[in-house]
């Protein structure tokens, strides 16, 4: 297959799958998702994303159709499955189906899988960010479907030709993008926003953090400003699938790209670990 | 057929309808909706929710696949095909499918529409209520399917016995319901919301209004607080399938009920309303 689709056992073509009209995601978005890049047929950090994958659902009260074990095995099988072998892995959870009524039904969720070609972006080109308010809901910690802000402000970013759009709160908090975590470096000092109901506790950015305590640079996990993006010595955004990616410029304004030799170590070391993780084994 | 669905021109039992797995409404809750009772198959108030449900398009630009009077057409020609006349018409605008990408796709939107049979909340009963914090985003001025914070804060008015939800941000200030809007009636005024992006504004809600002008009860819209609602002669929560409901519980403590003249002389006045233009013509 070129893109696959699974929903509650059934599988086929991305393209030609359907679901229940009656599913709550329809009506809702009532359901959590996880996702990661997949290379050689191997999910990259599939541990800690089926972790937060059952910890978004345990928030909502979804309850799991199979354990953690029983998904890593079928997302393993689903892999063989495509006809490339580098690919986005996405897979979530809705609160199963039945009449359109915002109470719970009873029973497990319905859990769905997509399989599409990509290749990790490698972050070797500065990109450009806007900004826009953080108008979303204070449950930015768990990874649901209702992202209708999220699709609004990446729409944004894309009609001014960037690549991410930098959400603030009233006050001027940074707190992430519509769909990576971002982060700053100054004076040799990583800053990140702590990991609170307002951001995304993100795969990409707690393995930066681990590879910074390896490259012994010192992380603050601190809420910072936009003033403080503004006038830090670079700016990065990290997300599952563009795990390390420079900013250049805000708005159209010049930031960052001060502390070249740091961000490149942090981007290779990162780059390194992944490409580490989902080479394929070789033969005894 | 004893419930409708429609999707893109397709049409058959809402249990059976299927929709494109790559339909946006699964991956990200992008759409908008809006909903009616119908009586008699005449569906009530409808040139007011059809206009609604444009403005929320229009505000998440969504490319609307037909015109109002085209829509309008469309519903009135479905409520001909289901068993019973009595109905609860829901019907939505997703914006449109293909590939799993935060940014707008091209083209017109996807319209959804389903009828399940249900009668009118007469609020003859005083019902009971909890009360959560207002954890929702800031466009709840737009009627969209990301519901997940209603989804839960429905499930908590269940599980306590309760038929509604009122929801406070903090500081205070009450804004609505997990699906209707609230008001309190103090010394003969009655005391609503403003319609900003905090509450939505409820067709109920403004044919209340218009009522209270008819029966010269004057209508104050500032917002008001959970001290103001517990001190109230009466609290009355309207949507468009309990149009009028009385609440003389929240959260376990007595409120309301101190001015039953006044109430039921607003609520069978809406009722009234709603039974005149659901009624059949007489034939001429």
């Amino acid at each position: 297959m070129k893109e696959l689709g699974y929903y509650n056992g059934r599988i086929g073509e991305l393209s030609e799958m359907t679901v229940p009209m009656n599913d709550r995601a329809c009506w809702f978005g009532d359901g959590v998702y996880d996702a990661e890049m997949v290379r050689n047929r191997r999910l990259f950090a599939l541990d800690e994303h089926v972790d937060r994958f059952f910890r978004s659902a345990a928030a909502l009260r979804i309850v799991m159709p199979v354990t953690k074990e029983e998904l890593k095995k079928l997302l393993n099988e689903l892999v063989q499955k495509t006809e490339s072998g580098n690919l986005f892995a996405y897979y979530q959870v809705t609160r199963g189906g039945g009449p359109r009524n915002h109470v719970f039904p009873e029973g497990p969720g319905h859990l769905w899988v997509t399989l599409t070609p990509r290749e990790v972006n490698e972050g070797k080109t500065p990109v450009d960010a806007v900004t826009a308010e953080d108008t979303r809901f204070f449950h930015c910690d768990i990874k649901t479907i209702n992202l209708i802000p999220s699709v609004m402000a990446s729409q944004k970013a894309k009609e001014a030709g960037c690549h991410e759009c930098i959400l603030y709160r009233p006050g001027g908090r940074i707190t992430e993008c519509s769909h990576s975590n971002i982060h700053i470096l100054k004076d040799g000092v990583l800053r990140t926003a702590p990991t609170d109901h307002l951001i995304l506790p993100g795969i990409a950015r707690a393995r930066m953090i681990g590879i910074c305590g390896e490259l012994q640079i010192p992380v603050d996990e601190t809420p910072f400003s936009i003033t403080d993006l503004m006038q830090a010595d670079e700016v990065i955004a990290t997300s599952s699938s563009n795990l390390c990616v420079r900013i250049k410029t805000v708005d159209g304004q010049a930031v960052g790209m001060k502390a070249p030799e740091l961000y490149e170590a942090i981007r290779s070391a990162v780059l390194a670990q992944y490409y580490r993780e989902t080479d394929i084994p070789a033969a005894r």
